[in-house]
């Protein structure tokens, strides 16, 4: 294994970040500039996967052919395609960058490629972590003072209570290596505020982490989280089956969304308005970057044995940069060793194992 | 029954709303307020349930004690009082207005009392009209140029299959008699926008709804919508379980609060961007209105022997006002005899009757 190779090292050398320079709307070539930014501005490690004949002249006009090996991979998915495609296409970049990590080449993956088909072609050729039942796809909301991360949202859309609280444990293992949240508070997404609201997946799941809490005080759960609340910062951690959190998400992307519309129609609508969009020009710039999805790096698939980063399709050079950033910080803090250690622990608690019998109905 | 009775007399009567006097966060004042509001302002026949010594009086300095009857209820349902409690207690306001339904002297019910307590004690007391499975909670989101209607927003937290189709059915009932929409389109909330995509209730209701909108053209089946689509205006009714609409919609209701607040926030962190927003404070003042939850009634419980409108707790008279009118709208274009129409058809069709045994899984 590569981290057991940079343990024997004094210093111990930087994780290999494997990026698929196809996958994304600007792919290859802010996928390429992305990545040599990222060697030069953070000094990562980096290998480029896809075809060798496309990249190598981008890499030579940057004059980065030294900085950045490339390895060859003839085929890419395609952003439209689904998840089963993915699956079957071996010869993918993202099929040929799974391969560098299962030998110990790489210890993570970035691409900007469809989620669907990165989820899809990394679970099956990564495969889960002993004992983890399903990944889980997390991603940041952009609360302040800092971030919040929900999970799953959407790698498994069918959840059992089980997998709930393995995402418990995801989640707080990227919140503390990801994001530097040194005592995560967990939450679950449900719809009400008391115990024993919600559906039967969430109520189950509640009364899980809630018995599993008490047991393994490293798990800080806080009860129940209501929509309303996921920008509230209440929480570091928001669990969730793969449905309702994608639903949640984009709930809450298209309303922001929707809302800085109305609002600068509203803003612009006379001409004494306009005169005052004008002077407030600079504000809402800043407030617009906290939203770019260019600046928090993507998703993190979690749970699979190495890590995986999906940027945004729509990344350009920064969010490809940053994508391999957050990729660089979750192998070196090697996320994978620490949840492999807490879901581990999972199987160990009697009580707990007792009740995960009971709930499989 | 009083829709036969008024049919009898030429011109039909006016029905008449039972309002809950004792719920909402400004009850009963405000309630007495917007009561006779809406019967001068609008015309409404209206009786008032709840304490007669606290309400004799209200009515008594507004003038109004002719106006607007009181039918007596000893107890009310507290705010915080759960499904249960309310459920049992026989003598709150929200039972004695269930009871004048039954005995046909109302033809609907309006209400301001905590969602969990209206909806358990209607849904009990009411009942489901024949062949509805459960009751659907219905919520409009503020599109333009058109409302947008979300169900079940919480009603029903487990939802099967046929459940989801029968909503589709009185979500259309609701926003062609409530809110005007001669041919509504029909869409599924679900994760992903190819047919096959969703967690197992949302793609086999989905494919339900294909069969069946082939059958029944009256249903215009649009299939699926994301959750960033919900304020795109893409259809007009959204069909969802009760526990993913209660969190997305509660997720639309945080990010937009949440992006007004920031764009508030950064609308006034300079001194120019100060003047600005002085500039605009009319522009903005129009568009929280849109926003403004008295503006546009309420949600309506459907599916249930009884119309039942529940405003927003923290309504004031105009809310309240809003909430009358639309639960006039809503009986006098008889709404219940639409839905028990509507949903009559469908176990008449008999590869609907079919697969809809199939479903049960």
């Amino acid at each position: 294994m590569s981290s057991a190779a940079t343990a024997r090292r004094p210093p111990p050398q930087r994780p290999v970040i494997a990026v698929d320079a196809m996958g994304g709307d600007n792919a290859p070539r802010e996928v390429v500039a992305g990545a040599v930014r990222a060697v030069r501005e953070h000094g990562l490690r980096l290998v480029l996967v896809g075809r060798t004949s496309e990249l190598a002249p981008m890499l030579a006009a940057e004059g980065a052919n030294r900085e950045l090996p490339i390895v060859h991979a003839d085929e890419s998915l395609a952003m439209h395609e689904g998840a089963l495609a993915a699956w079957r296409r071996a010869r993918s970049s993202v099929a040929v960058a799974c391969k560098l990590i299962r030998q110990g080449d790489a210890a993570a993956l970035v691409s900007a490629g469809s989620t669907g088909g990165v989820v899809a072609s990394s679970t099956v050729r990564l495969r889960t972590l002993p004992g983890v039942l399903r990944p889980a796809l997390a991603l940041v909301l952009p609360t302040v003072p800092r971030p919040t991360i929900l999970l799953d949202a959407g790698a498994s859309a069918d959840a059992k209570p089980e997998m709930l609280v393995q995402f418990a444990h995801l989640g707080a293992a990227y919140a503390r290596i990801g994001h530097g949240i040194a005592e995560p508070r967990v939450g679950i997404l449900t719809i009400g505020s008391e115990p024993g609201k919600g559906n039967k997946l969430a109520r189950k799941a509640s009364e899980l982490l809630s018995a599993h809490s008490d047991e393994a005080p490293s798990l800080d759960f806080r009860g129940n989280i209501e929509g309303h609340d996921l920008l509230a910062g209440l929480v570091d951690v928001v669990v969730t089956d793969g449905f309702t959190g994608n639903v949640a998400l984009k709930s809450v992307e298209g309303a922001v969304g929707f809302a800085f519309e109305e609002i600068r129609a509203a803003l612009t609508s006379t001409p004494l308005a306009r005169i005052g969009a004008l002077l407030q020009r600079k504000a809402l710039r800043g407030l617009r970057a906290r939203f770019d999805s260019d600046s928090y790096g993507g998703a993190v698939l979690l749970g699979l044995n190495g890590t995986v980063v999906i940027a945004h399709g729509a990344s350009h050079a920064r969010g490809v940069a940053q994508a391999c950033l957050l990729a660089h910080d979750l192998a070196a803090g090697r996320i994978t060793d620490q949840i492999r250690r807490s879901t581990a622990s999972l199987s160990r608690a009697p009580s707990w194992l007792h009740r995960l019998g009971q709930s499989d109905e």
